[in-house]
């Protein structure tokens, strides 16, 4: 028996099904299923995607007995529309549409009223009574058919019906008479005969191998191909075509078209929403010449609804809504026409929606026992609840937008613009909201960046600076916006527009999208509503991955709990090296000319940062935290600018040329790769010594004086040889274990290591030999494995990304194929030698979706990210699970 | 039958072989061979390694049965030498030695005369009718057992010493009596019971296993452990100990001691090389207070040689020398005690020896029949070979050495010094000989290191640009001298001992050593004997790996084929485009705004790239050669002080306000990891499209104009992603092919690419997918994997290599560990996917030895290095390939 290459759907009876997308295309499946459950569908037929890929395989020629196929679906087609393709006197119209397994922009779409000619748009006239209208669909064909299957330049024949228009002294389409259309219809062939050098298909079975070989065709266009690319899209899915009865919604009042969704898309509420439009194509609606109306009451209109005008039609309607939610138990984005009072489904396919209505959706559906829990979890994509979390921009308001930088951290704020972090703390102490503008951010912005309420800067990617720390306190902020050149001399920055926003000036940004606006655009804030909650508890059910947080503060650390972390990941303890009242000892210590003086320096932080974990454990209340050991280089404590240095001078009472001599010592050609980890542990050992003292005292008091119960995991950074690691370990050991007897308790500690370099990850079965616990800095792996500064890749890694050279931003999404095998690696070796080792990951991967999907399957314990991401990687975390299946 | 664990050895007969080395350590398996093949060898027996295992295993317990098994071999000692340990009227006495597989510092050595107390010491004075000898043994037994058996401090019995002859009011040792010596004895034994609380033992057989104690506890003790880690010796090997019966070259004028080697060590003639003391102990020939005396007349001397004194011991003891390299089939170091006539040989091992020696000794003994040609080979270390290709300093020369830096690039210069590359090139012009004194290079200083005898740089590591070019040309170089600051100012530099050094005073660098001395030292010149050829013959029919090198101009090329190169393995383009007549081209491209300006500006630059290719081409007669496009982000090739940046502007007429601009826009945080290598191919085709282009065009010209047969190698640097090398590759083929058919001839290409970042070397299935080879640039690839700029690494790497955190410069030698990991996944993965890719390595590791063997076990096709350590990794290619056996 030959392959089937042809399938049926009409008159309830279909061959395909809704879970053939892949032979059928999504648009197929779904018409098929649709007749299959007894809907009105036009019948047709539709081509399978094998077609598509025998085509190409065989030197662009369909398989042999497709012709024969397609002419004996065509023939069940006319006579379940009693009309006959091509006849003079009761023609059968069809449209040809293409289908592939996901909409792809770049492939030929639709052609309609295919099998028109001089002679059949009589019979036309015939069944509709209309000349007028069977002129206009005769017109439009000969439109469509030559721009999407001829390649015709479609503006010549436009120019041809302005020209008419002119010509009649009038405006609209619908002002022109039938004969204008039938004149238009030959002045349009003699145009695309002189153009193209080819006639006007004539013969409606040319009209319609010409439109299917054009769908074909499209499949291996540039564009298409280009998109596919981009898209991981295999060629040889291939497109399916469907051949499909015309129905017409624009043959009188009588008939309609309209698009509607199950469920409202934008709040998700339960009720039918969609439009319509009477004596209306379906392109008329979506056109926006004439305002669609509403197909009901459910919202106050002024529009006559459609369950009004039509209510015969409307209850149809209504009752095909319940038949498709309860048989796709899901919101459905539906197309229909009505022709003379009778109801056609033209598609459905699953709604888009915004975060909350994805939510409530998924939890009301659950109650009215649609789906299951596990369902509704995987309804909702983690990334959409990045909207749901902070504050956004009223949609309503209107926006001045004067620059684009990189979304880098979400939300939206507004306020007044200042230029130094000291600036923004005495404003801010005020009460007076405002934006920080820098060229960049450093460490020593950090006060100013906690106090703003955003951060805009002119240089820096997505994981800049102030991107990452913006990101780990959930602050707005637009990143290496080159729109704008700021002038700190004179206080203002410009806009690539030539627009000067002075300091004091008030502006907008909006995080999620990466705009500047000028002056105050009002937001609505983020609202976790009960939905959110019940949602989030079944997540919680479901995943098996950990999430943890990333921070540096209580506040962090509070605000984390709240978003559902079930610990610290990382707690960066430089962060706490740059409060006003520390950096004085820092800095102290960083000149001191022998141990002596570092030690004495470093006597006056200790305290300081054993506070800070008191703080830290207090608020996690006995979940596991995770501290890092001293990471960035001394030389990001001193100041680098003139008048800094020479006041830093003044205070501290050292000689300017004392302190200049320190800063060109300590500079580094490739700070990222410089002298700085373990690396000052190693040289240094009093700085991890007073480090690891003051977590232990910490941990030791609140377990001696609150009874709580705390293991604390101290983290060593940038190994890359056991070798660094056993060192280290042995002096923390030393210490934790007399602390331990200075306070007469019992605390267990754990002591593992960043696995952020990518010989740390070749070696792990070595380092996992003393680390008790791996956390994955895949900040550093990426730059490490790339050899990709993120400070520096702003010159060319958009244009990486753009060109498709690179899928997505290693730093925002990890790249599994590269950096992924050194985790993968990693995770293998490290529990060869030691099979219950901890495994996290604390870069910013941790909370995106797809990274965290991979973390899961490589078998990590835990992801850790910034308090924002953390429902996020919760869910994403859940997903992973789903996916399993 | 119990476990063995003693070995005799006498009067021709020995249980051992010296093939038992594991078992009885070097010098006990040689003491028994010479034994076997009937050297008169003093009896003795060899306590085995296996005892140092199993006391350690048990609780610091011999074996149950040694006691009786020393017992035994000490009365077949005792039979031989018909005296009895411990007897009152005929004593044995013995040495203990300890002897591990190889030599090991921080054992215990030797205890000499043991056997002696107040009782034996008469039967001494009976034996050799001589008190004063008798005494004198038995305080140096005390000095010598109390350090280092009891752990008594040494130097208060020395004072004693000194007090005694204060007292006697003499100077010498040998000016005391036999009483005086009696005394010191009983002093000595005091003091000792005093400092130590126990008293010195006076039972022969408890001084025995004391000392056998005392060698077993030295394998654990700190130095040893410590010496044990840095050489990955495993604990489990143990140490031998020997007991032997003393023999005395200090019991009259018929007596006698002496080392020789049965070659000259240091150059290598075969003559008999060797010193003696008449009336001497071992210790003193190597003590310094006699001088001692030449064995023979092959040297002129005015000392009576042996040969003279004591003709039959001579005639005996040459005739030992030809059995031994007859037997040992190598030249021996040798250690002998005459004793009233009677030839006692105590020692015997391969001897040390000169590059030069090394080398001549090799092919003669091939020569002589008593090695082969694969055997010659293995007898000269690669690395000896640098000493050979350099000139050194005359090792007779007076040295005032000033400063001490690394040791960057072999060699030894003297030159006037100047502080600017310019004065370095207008002084070398007018035939001066100057030294390049900077605190650091940059690429701009080639042409002043050119001019240049040697560089001196104030910092920077083995692998800075200093150290990198400097090796390159094969000049010599100190680099990192951090003993000298640099004044440009004041045009001087001053040492840390205080002496100022002025533009135009002379010094002298030796760049084997990193010293810099003060004034001109006298240096000879390397010579490449008829030997070298010879040996290097067979080395090149032994190894598989080819051999190819780095160079940028034909000068090196030239240089490099001397050496033996087999083709160019890297060719730096970057390093052409510094040529004074060139950078104003270069800096005009970067100043350019758009790709009209760039490319007119490399018009300019394509006929000198192309006259720089014909001439490598040409030079290299067909050779293979690898030429990498542009590696350096552009930023280098600008100035980037106020002065040259105002200087180059009015040149090039451009404001200095757009100039600085422009340098302010290519500023990088982490050039390392920033807009470089092909990232600067993909942003800035224009830049590759002519290198290409020049490339083809010489390789085409040769062809059609001198009918060369040329396979140019393109390589694409900093290869990340395959997507890179594959837009890259496209548009390299395009032109390339368009410039062949231009031509009309038929030339062959490869298109290959660096493997220099991890994610390259992980993803090496993909890459192949396009690269015809890979060449794996190990320098950044170590920098990559480790994290480690090696332009900062100065200031933690020393410390990390002198506490064994690193067993060695991950730049001087490949971390097989971590780095070789990925170069051997890179190979594996690369041939997977094209199973005749063609791999090789350029960075600096392919001209060290053990980097070289590892190549090899990986399976590359060729390594390449400088000119000058061509010749080395020959070598070490034939070892590696010798090692297989």
């Amino acid at each position: 028996m030959a392959q089937k290459f042809v399938y049926f759907f009409g008159n309830g009876h279909a061959e395909g099904r809704a879970d053939m997308k892949n032979l059928l295309g999504g648009k197929g499946a779904n018409l098929a299923e649709m007749t299959s459950i007894g809907l009105p569908v036009p019948p047709g037929f539709t081509i399978s995607t094998e077609v598509c890929t025998e085509f190409y395989k065989n030197d662009s020629n369909y398989p042999p007995t497709l012709a024969d196929e397609v002419a004996v679906h065509l023939a069940q087609v006319e006579a379940l529309m009693e009309r006959k393709f091509g006849d003079p006197a009761n023609p059968l119209l069809v449209s040809v549409r293409s289908g592939a397994r996901a909409s792809m922009p770049g492939m030929m779409d639709t052609v309609l009223n295919l099998g028109l000619n001089d002679i059949t748009v009589q019979g036309i006239i015939n069944q509709s009574g209309d000349e007028r209208f069977a002129y206009d669909a005769y017109r439009r064909f000969v439109q469509m058919y030559s721009d999407v299957v001829m390649g015709m330049d479609k503006h010549l024949l436009e120019h041809l019906l302005e020209q008419k228009k002119d010509a009649r002294g009038v405006h609209l389409d619908t002002d022109l008479s039938a004969g204008d259309w039938k004149d238009l219809v030959a002045a349009f062939k003699a145009q695309i005969k002189e153009e193209l050098g080819v006639a006007f298909p004539e013969d409606p079975m040319d009209q319609l191998w010409g439109a299917i070989g054009a769908v074909f065709g499209s499949w291996m266009n540039q564009r298409a191909i280009t998109y596919r690319r981009l898209n991981n899209i295999p060629a040889e899915w291939g497109t399916a075509v469907n051949v499909q009865s015309m129905v017409y919604g624009n043959m009188g009042d009588d008939c309609a078209t309209g698009v509607a969704f199950t469920r409202d898309p934008s709040t998700g509420e339960n009720y039918f929403y969609g439009e319509y439009l009477v004596n209306a194509q379906g392109e008329d609606v979506v056109a926006g010449i004439r305002t669609p109306q509403p197909i009901n009451r459910a919202k106050a209109t002024t529009l006559p609804p459609m369950e009004e005008v039509m209510p015969e039609c409307y209850r149809q309607l209504d009752s095909i809504r319940t038949i498709l939610e309860t048989h796709y138990k899901d919101m459905q984005d539906i197309e229909f026409t009505i022709e003379k009072g009778k109801l056609f489904m033209l598609q459905t396919r699953n709604g888009k929606r915004t975060a909350p209505a994805a939510i409530k959706i998924a939890v009301d559906m659950v109650a009215e026992g649609l789906i299951d829990q596990r369902t509704a979890v995987k309804r909702v994509a983690p990334e959409q609840l990045d909207q749901l979390l902070h504050p956004s921009l009223d949609p309503k308001a209107v926006k001045n937008i004067i620059a684009k930088g990189l979304p880098a951290s979400p939300g939206a704020v507004s306020g007044t613009v200042v230029f130094t972090a000291d600036e923004a703390e005495s404003e801010a102490k005020t009460g007076r909201k405002v934006i920080l503008v820098r060229i960049e951010t450093s460490p020593e912005d950090i006060h100013g960046m906690h106090a703003a309420q955003g951060i805009l800067t002119a240089r820096g990617g997505m994981t800049s600076h102030a991107a990452v720390v913006a990101r780990g306190m959930g602050k707005c902020c637009v990143a290496g916006c080159g729109d704008i050149k700021v002038d700190y001399a004179n206080q203002c920055f410009t806009t690539r527009g030539g627009v000067v926003v002075k300091k004091g000036d008030m502006i907008t940004l909006d995080g999620t999208l990466g705009e500047v606006m000028l002056g105050a655009v009002p937001t609505v804030s983020a609202e976790l509503t009960g939905d959110f909650g019940t949602l989030m508890a079944w997540v919680d059910g479901i995943r098996r991955l950990k999430v943890r947080t990333n921070a540096d503060t209580p506040h962090d650390a509070k605000v984390a709990r709240q978003f559902g972390a079930e610990g610290i990941g990382l707690c960066r303890t430089e962060h706490m090296f740059f409060d006003a009242e520390r950096i004085a000892a820092v800095r102290e210590m960083i000149l001191a000319d022998d141990i002596e003086g570092r030690e004495l320096a470093l006597a006056k932080i200790l305290p300081m940062q054993k506070s800070d974990f008191i703080g830290l454990f207090r608020e996690m209340k006995g979940l596991p935290v995770t501290i890092r050991l001293l990471d960035p280089p001394l030389h990001e404590f001193l100041p680098q600018e003139e008048k800094d240095i020479v006041e830093l001078c003044k205070t501290m009472k050292v000689p300017v040329s004392a302190l200049k001599h320190k800063i060109e010592t300590l500079h580094e050609f490739n700070p990222m790769l410089g002298h700085r980890g373990c690396r000052l542990g190693i040289t240094f050992p009093e700085i991890y010594n007073m480090q690891v003292t003051a977590i232990m005292e910490a941990a030791c008091e609140l377990v001696k004086n609150e009874g709580f119960s705390i293991v604390p995991e101290i983290m060593i950074p940038l190994i890359a040889t056991v070798k660094e690691l056993s060192v280290l370990k042995q002096n923390a050991v030393a210490i934790c274990d007399v602390t331990i007897a200075r306070y007469g308790v019992k605390v267990e500690y754990l002591i593992g290591t960043m696995i952020e370099l990518p010989r740390a990850a070749l070696t792990a079965d070595e380092i996992a030999v003393e680390a008790e616990f791996f956390s994955f800095g895949t900040n550093d792996l990426t730059q490490t494995t790339f050899g990709l500064s993120r400070d520096d890749a702003g010159k060319f890694l958009p244009f990486y990304v753009d060109n498709n050279i690179l899928p997505e931003d290693p730093f925002v999404s990890l790249d599994q194929n590269g950096v992924g095998k050194l985790v993968k690696m990693a995770c293998e070796l490290g529990r060869a030698t030691r099979p219950n080792i901890k495994l996290g990951i604390c870069g910013e991967h941790g909370g995106d979706p797809s990274s965290v999907i991979f973390c899961h399957k490589v078998g990590l314990d835990y992801v850790s990210c910034s308090p924002f991401r953390v429902p996020i990687a919760r869910l994403a975390a859940a997903h992973a699970v789903l996916d399993e299946k």
